[in-house]
């Protein structure tokens, strides 16, 4: 019997997840009870609680994505292009907390990490930690949530009210084909790290995540121009210590970054952004340009694409990333035109499109999401494909297994 | 009646052609009468010079290149290059001249342009002209010969002895497939230029002019470096003034530039080569690297190929050259082993070849000849397969013209 509670979980301790027999991963026919209660139960099997829930969670697997990135770095987006590859629409569970942190569609769920804050805002302020220090965090409550939803078990999951700050009371999250962690701790536990089949790290450079905060929180919210740079500063040594380490863990990381298309630029509107892929990943190749395993810079501007100032230049390159092989896809400057764009993708290779055009097209879908006209969009579609492929690989896989081993 | 002769033929003024009646580019049917004596000659019909020579000129095409370089930039490879393109060796004239600078192959003739200096070494040093100062070269004489060639018409050319510095008794050319003149001025004159069907410009920078020298001149000559530094002073004037501008008029410049690899490199043993290829001129489709009319810098050398320091980088890209659209191919760096260059061949296009990797085959076949691991072996190779692919295309359109004109 596993129960899920954590020593670490100081408001909520009593979610749990109960497997009548011990589950193999991929596989699960048992009948599953799950419960939640205001106190830690110890005996789910007589547990008449009426949160509790009983399924059947059958024979599928659950791919378990990771990404990793600070607020306000576009993770929604990314999410939303995610999910709209697979046809669908993210939405937050219906009839639930209105607060809800999670987006749901008919394939995938994305939870944020932030549910697993073991301290409010208050209890934060009080203990003199930020929610980016590990010590807010439930990794235990995390570990098993996750584990049991990889397993197919579905989990009532905390709620981290950001509105109010507080920890609400939990949903149901039930296993999902696609289980997306997003938040700023995915990879930071080794054991959360080892459920996962694909890790995303986003990488914003201080000049764009300043650029990007002034333009949130100073035009949208308000706040001063110095407060913004305070808060920035106020979360760097936390960041550094906690956050950007998990980033040689990920199996792509993508960096944003100023562009070096307008000397000096200052303006942080149009992006340099790399997308860092790590070789030899089960059921992941890397995109590339032209020729694989060679250094490449394209400009396609030019004879027969005409772009307006200061262009677009890509570049593709086999370099190394914290002692890992990594092929690094780079893409500075901005799409004026669906030409630019459709002409760009067509010389990409391994995006595991399944038609012609689709990269063109899911931009062009969401054309009003940010960052559809530069490199963020492009590499969050190519991304999205990227699991969806490495999806469809695993599940053939599982599959495929049983008889396989019936064979052998 | 077509009568060659010039004011400026100092030595030899008695080399004539003459034709029955007049001819029209391309096709030639007539009789025609060739003929040389020791004085000028006004009726060459009824001549009866031993000399004479009669032949039908028949319905052939002769295709003329010119080749524009200073001496000692590595012509005399590059016709070894162009004519084992086509399948033979070039030789001197059987029995002729030992000293003759003509080169005969199968299909192609080499004519060296020196042979129309009008001041051998003496007459130059009286008068104080170089053999670059365009005093020195009859250009009347140059091009009533490359004109009657081209109209297929055999002519008695001058021969300048380079080891004697004289000019010897002239030697019968016969209108050839394809006819290469080359040397310093084979774009001076416009009306010589007129009747180049393709043109070529060897520039090599001052850098590796000076390079060369010195490995020919102190090395194998035994000059000292000073003299050669003088020498090499002492052309500069009416190199920039007479040699230098032809290079706005070629339909291709390769241009041979120090590297870039090795930063500050003073070897001059490595080697970036450009290869400026005119945009729009007819049967001549420039190369290029992966995607036509875009800027491509390309470093093959990585994961599928590897190469030992400091490497190989080429580039592509449309630029403008004495205001002509312009595609340039550039190739920094040498090929250490036969991967690489069949690697290279295999991704660049409009190489014209006729079957993979004839390229490398070419290179292969001429190991021996210098710059076979370098940019000058590897444009020079498909310079002559351009050529090959211009000389049968306008083949097949003077083929097909009086067909088509019938037609309509």
């Amino acid at each position: 019997m596993a129960t899920v509670s954590t020593a670490k979980s100081l408001i909520y301790t009593h979610y749990s997840v109960y497997s009548s027999s011990k589950t193999s991963l991929g596989h699960h026919q048992e009948q599953i009870v799950f419960f939640a209660s205001g106190k830690k139960s110890k005996s789910g099997k007589a547990n008449t609680n009426p949160w509790l829930i009983t399924c059947s969670a059958g024979d599928q697997q659950t791919v378990v994505i990771g990404l990793a990135a600070d607020s306000g770095c576009g993770k929604s987006t990314f999410m939303r292009r995610l999910t709209s590859v697979f046809g669908g629409a993210a939405k937050p569970p219906r009839g639930g907390n209105p607060d809800s942190n999670t987006l749901i569609s008919d394939t995938t769920t994305v939870i944020c990490l932030d549910d697993y804050h073991s301290l409010d805002r208050t209890g934060r302020k009080q203990k003199g930690v930020t929610a980016l220090d590990p010590r807010a965090n439930d990794f235990d409550l995390m570990y098993e949530q996750v584990k049991a939803l990889k397993n197919g078990i579905a989990v009532e999951k905390p709620i981290y009210n950001h509105v109010t700050g507080l920890l609400d009371p939990p949903e149901l999250i039930k296993p999902p084909k696609i289980l997306v962690i997003e938040g700023l701790h995915p990879m930071y536990d080794s054991r959360v790290r080892d459920l996962l089949d694909f890790s995303i790290y986003l990488d914003i450079s201080d000049e764009v995540k300043f650029a990007w905060k002034i333009q949130r929180d100073m035009a949208e919210r308000g706040h001063s121009l110095e407060s913004i740079k305070a808060s920035i500063e106020a979360r760097k040594p936390d960041f550094d210590a906690y956050i950007d380490p998990q980033k040689q863990y990920a199996d792509a990381v993508m960096e944003v970054l100023p562009t070096r298309l307008i000397p000096n630029d200052n303006e942080g509107k149009i992006l340099r952004v790399r997308l860092i892929m790590k070789e030899g990943i089960e059921n992941f190749n890397p995109v590339y340009l032209f020729d694989e395993g060679s250094t490449i810079s394209w400009i396609p501007c030019g004879r027969k694409l005409t772009c307006s100032y200061p262009g677009i230049r890509l570049s593709c390159s086999p370099q190394t990333y914290f002692g890992h092989e990594v092929t690094v896809l780079e893409m500075d400057g901005q799409f004026d035109k669906l030409d630019e764009l459709i002409y760009v993708e067509s010389h990409l290779s391994n995006i595991s499109t399944k038609y012609y055009g689709e990269i063109t097209q899911q931009i062009l879908m969401h054309s009003d999401f940010p960052g559809s006209n530069n490199g963020t969009g492009l590499f969050q579609t190519i991304l999205g494909l990227k699991i969806r492929h490495l999806y469809h690989q695993i599940i053939a896989t599982t599959q495929l297994s049983p008889t396989q081993s019936a064979k052998t």
